[in-house]
């Protein structure tokens, strides 16, 4: 049961109102290959990286399981680097600097010993790369989720709507549906979307918690109340790599499962926010994820009794 | 097993981006005792109302098992009313005209026929008439549900402090739990406020839930997500009736029974919005409150097994 993982694997500088880093090691496909580690093996990584990039954190994801033959090794580059500062809500980032650097090049190859995998996750990158890796597959895996952002809804958004008939899974944040549909209401904009080609749509909406959407069926899970978001970068690829983590151990793609997969998807992203960039996942173990799962199954269980 | 619900009758004039009213029965008791009364019986209505409030209103109220015996009428004033206008995310709201009228003399008397009620809901007054009320009885109440809002921190924060060490239950919104504590987590938030007295505090967040905290425990209740909010008019209150009136019906104050409490409101809410005032409310059936509880059943159940 093998995933592959396309994102970067970059270099951030964070700050928070609760503290900063110059530089710690970030990237879509870092924190998907981190959360999914926990529950599926191998997972077949595919990104591009500089001159810069440390060897102990391609050794640490090789030691969780993580093939990393399809990750590109640029010699006379840095690796991709961004810079930002959120604001007190957290919600909200200015970016501060972009440096594509590695990433103006990046033209994915999926290694032939990739071939086969029945889970595929694409990160968030331009529409003309996501499509590049499906058409690379010779056979298409059982499921295919991809992540996007506003920025490919401005520059490429003809790619994105072809890309959208050829997924299963959409992962969106709220503001992003509504600018993909033009309508405010999220049961409206996703029921739009659901006639663009995903047959499932989720909706990331922060400290509010996801909601998965399929046919008329709707999930939600809330976000797990914490004390402080710490650092929210990388909160959403850890959900993403949490959740088809989860669905590609339990091999099981039912509306149903997925739900689980959603619980399990918020409880890792729990874990990302406590510190900078992937520490805390680095750290985590097993039974500290069974119990941040029983969190949430106490924060949202209840009985009613109407019979009286 | 009687309510005492205090609180506003009024009439509001309200435009939302689907329509527009020019005059339309609204109050935070009136939306209660609507709600209430799906539950419990009977539900002790204080409030005050002008020479223009229908008899229709009240007789439909009594017919639902309202006593209106402490519901002055004021012969020679109009009611209280409102006009307000919504943005399109229905989440803030300008006030464009707010009529006391008879409200400026609201001095609640509570009829003999009230003493002994169990249960008793503030609705958002000011401070000294809601103590007024806690005052008048002569034995203290099973439970006491305070709502207040912004206005009052700002200008009687004194008073609402006071009233903190005298109730069971607090309702407020996210920004009033922060402007209450100036703390910005709401987890840190809820914290200091279960220090001022409260043993139990419910925060709404409108289109994203509500969430009841208490000592160290925590729920958090979906909003039901809806195709379109026509008209959040009267939401919060017909939460906090469907709420407390839940509660008396079952006779449990436990905060297992309190989740369920938070789900009944908040599927009595999710009714209130969908036409202009209290219209939903007056036509809803059992039936439909049922099958509105049985779907946020399925919009949070989930079943996770990690055993592999």
């Amino acid at each position: 049961m093998s995933l592959i993982v396309v994102g970067t694997m970059a270099y951030d500088a964070i700050e928070t109102p609760f503290g900063k880093t110059d530089r710690i090691v970030g990237g879509s496909a870092t924190y998907a290959a981190y959360a999914a580690s926990f529950f599926v093996k191998p997972i077949q990584q595919i990104s591009i990286v500089g001159n810069d990039f440390e060897e102990a954190i391609m050794e640490d994801l090789r030691e969780r399981g993580v093939m990393t033959d399809g990750v590109e090794v640029v010699s006379d580059k840095p690796s991709f680097f961004w810079s930002g500062k959120y604001h007190l809500d957290m919600n909200t980032r200015d970016t501060l600097i972009t440096d594509l650097n590695v990433l103006a090049d990046f033209k994915p190859v999926v290694p032939e010993s990739y071939q086969g995998a029945e889970f595929l996750m694409l990160g968030n990158l331009s529409p003309d790369i996501q499509k590049s890796v499906i058409e690379q597959l010779r056979e298409r895996p059982k499921l295919i989720i991809l992540d996007t952002m506003n920025f490919w809804m401005e520059i490429a958004l003809e790619g994105l709507l072809e890309n959208l008939k050829l997924i299963d899974v959409l992962l969106v944040n709220d503001s992003e549906a509504r600018q993909l549909t033009g309508e405010f209401s999220m049961v409206k904009a996703a029921r739009k979307i659901l006639t663009m080609g995903p047959k499932y749509l989720i909706i990331k909406k922060g400290e509010h918690g996801a909601m998965l959407f399929h046919g008329d069926h709707v999930f939600y899970a809330p976000a797990l109340p914490l004390e402080d978001v710490f650092d929210p970068t990388g909160a959403g690829d850890t959900f993403a790599g949490g959740f088809i983590g989860y669905l590609a151990n339990t091999k099981d793609i039912s509306f149903n499962n997925m739900k689980s997969a959603i619980i399990v998807g918020s409880a890792m992203a729990s874990f990302c926010v406590e510190k900078f960039g992937p520490t805390r996942l680095q750290e985590l173990t097993r039974e500290e994820l069974e119990e941040r799962i029983q969190e949430f199954v106490d924060l949202v269980q209840f009985e009613i009794d109407l019979s009286q």
